[in-house]
């Protein structure tokens, strides 16, 4: 066999997660399964509907109401990047710990309506994000435009010409490159200083394009692309020295978001198997060619999914341990409550367990 | 406006159509609508399950299981290419008045996993169809592999070699390359000799790679795939020639297939409404600038709609004219019967209506 059979690491960190409205049916139920996948920390997403989280009091409110849930978890909250936010604001959030302001191109993804157009406005925003040392989140993803040839399938490459440029305007601030899908976007996070980092969503590294022409649980923004991008990302992964950590991007939906009438939500759900599902697809990239054997060290393991992203977020080291250990879970078919029904990524599937010891 | 109101045309030709097996459901619900769209001449698709149109009497008692559905409507019959047809039977066929013998490579679509691996041992049969004049309809896409990149997105332009390469070893066989997504496969249909030509869907005139992302209703095989491509199809159907003629691959599916649980299956549903689709496809392509208004013109439309196809397969003209009228027609729900419910493209949208004269 490729890998060992079980590997001891510190607790994960998930960078990039939607628990969605909290209190709320989704939230109750996705929530308790972040430590299930062996993770304490989470980083989590702002754009909540009918209004997303833009003040400081309403990071915090959600937080309260997602420890309910779960008190364990270390939840870092975040601001969605909108013009109602004052420098005033930024320093505030600062003082509050919040941990980062995403930024939606307006049309991009799930709840990207109230995002951002241009950067330009934001400047003194930004700046003072800059000084403050508080992370800008960057959904990395044009809007599609069929007069300026931007598809899903391109989106992300033509959204690398904005990072370069605010990594250059904006030097210090530390900028996240979420869920990156193309070997042009490794490419890109590389060329940058050390203030820029990219997540991996645990998806994007087995799935391809084919894989979510069918099947729409398997469909997400930004989509999975070719063979070339998911080996540049397990590459990325297994080279990250810090570059790049996981993220998982964990997005449930009702099923009739995904299946009913209409069109279907944009969003993989891997909350509670999201370790496994990264191992499993090591070992795939491992029998494929993509990745080898020998770069899939415990130490690889223990960067990308723990000790890079704690270190990004100027967090302590993990205080409690995990054991991985191969082909010990099998997927759920869904996660349901009377309210709603959850399929997840691989679904009746075998993947890797997680226990804390 | 940039059309005129309604065009007075010869009754159309559809070049490749799936009306599945008959006598059964979809085919009984699916047939009667050919005449609807302005219809007259079909091309029938030969890859029925659980077993394909492999022999002349089979195409032959298919052709009149499909005439007891509409007699009035002409069917040119296909085989599907598969090695247990021999020579002869091609004789038999071209006698018969078999229109053409299909060739799926394997895996690459809808009931393809009879289709051809290498098309080397079929010499022979590519040789007695030269010589017969019988036609080689390609479904032209390379299976897709990760290990040579091959996807949904490329899959058509890493055809292309093996077009060229056909047309080159039978350069007087007769080729069509089917339903062609791409400016790739303009470009190469274009590079070859008279013999070879493509057909080109209504749908694909319209629809982009992010219009079937998220609605399971505009996936099929080949994909929709970027806003330079439709804009290469819109030019080739308005500078066509001859080269590029009507075959919407309509591909009716229950909606259990499409919405229930498990993958979608690939196709789109055109029949009722083709003309007004292509129709309403122009007037898009107009109004965002990728073709012109006097492009557009009643002999354009005669010749994609009607005179090349039959050109093509060495019809007479048609005998009977339609009038096609700007947003005469409301694009049904769905379909449906007591046994299948089958949703059509753009679903309660305005299009073109046709008029038998």
């Amino acid at each position: 066999m490729a890998l060992k059979d079980s590997y001891l690491l510190p607790a994960a960190a998930d960078m990039h997660v939607h628990l969605r409205n909290a209190p709320g049916p989704i939230a109750e139920l996705v929530t308790p399964t972040i430590r299930k996948a062996g993770i304490d920390t989470v980083f989590v997403m702002p754009n909540l509907a009918p209004r997303p989280v833009v003040t400081v009091d309403e990071a915090l409110e959600y937080k309260k109401a997602l420890q309910a849930y779960d008190p364990e978890v270390n939840y870092l909250m975040s601001l969605y990047l909108h013009e109602s936010i004052t420098p005033d604001e930024i320093r505030k959030a600062k003082k509050a710990g919040i941990a980062g302001v995403k930024a939606y191109p307006r049309g991009a993804t799930t709840n990207s309506q109230w995002g951002v157009v241009s950067f330009d406005p934001f400047h003194e925003l930004l700046s003072t994000m800059e000084s403050e040392g508080l992370v800008l989140n960057l959904h990395g993803e044009m809007p599609s435009s069929p007069t300026d040839n931007v598809t899903v399938m391109n989106a992300e490459s033509k959204f690398l010409p904005t990072l370069a440029s605010l990594h250059s305007k904006y030097p210090n601030l530390k900028i996240v490159l979420e869920h990156c899908t193309t070997a042009d976007a490794v490419a890109a996070v590389r060329a940058c200083g050390a203030n820029v980092v990219a997540t991996i969503t645990a998806h994007h590294l087995s799935l391809l394009v084919d894989d979510w022409s069918a099947n729409v649980h398997h469909y997400c923004k930004p989509s999975a692309k070719s063979p070339e991008d998911r080996r540049a990302l397990l590459q990325a992964l297994v080279t990250s020295e810090g570059k790049f950590f996981l993220g998982t991007d964990s997005a449930p939906h009702d099923i009739s978001s995904k299946k009913g009438k209409g069109n279907t939500a944009a969003g993989v759900f891997t909350q509670p198997y999201a370790l496994g599902y990264v191992l499993t697809a090591l070992e795939e990239g491992i029998a494929r060619g993509d990745i080898k054997e020998e770069q899939v060290t415990e130490e690889v393991l223990a960067g990308f999914l723990s000790e890079f992203g704690r270190k990004f977020y100027e967090l302590g080291p993990a205080e409690k341990q995990i054991l991985v250990k191969r082909d010990g879970a099998v997927v759920e078919e869904s996660l349901k409550t009377d309210k709603v029904e959850i399929v997840p990524y691989r679904s009746g599937e075998k993947t890797w367990s997680v226990e804390w010891q």
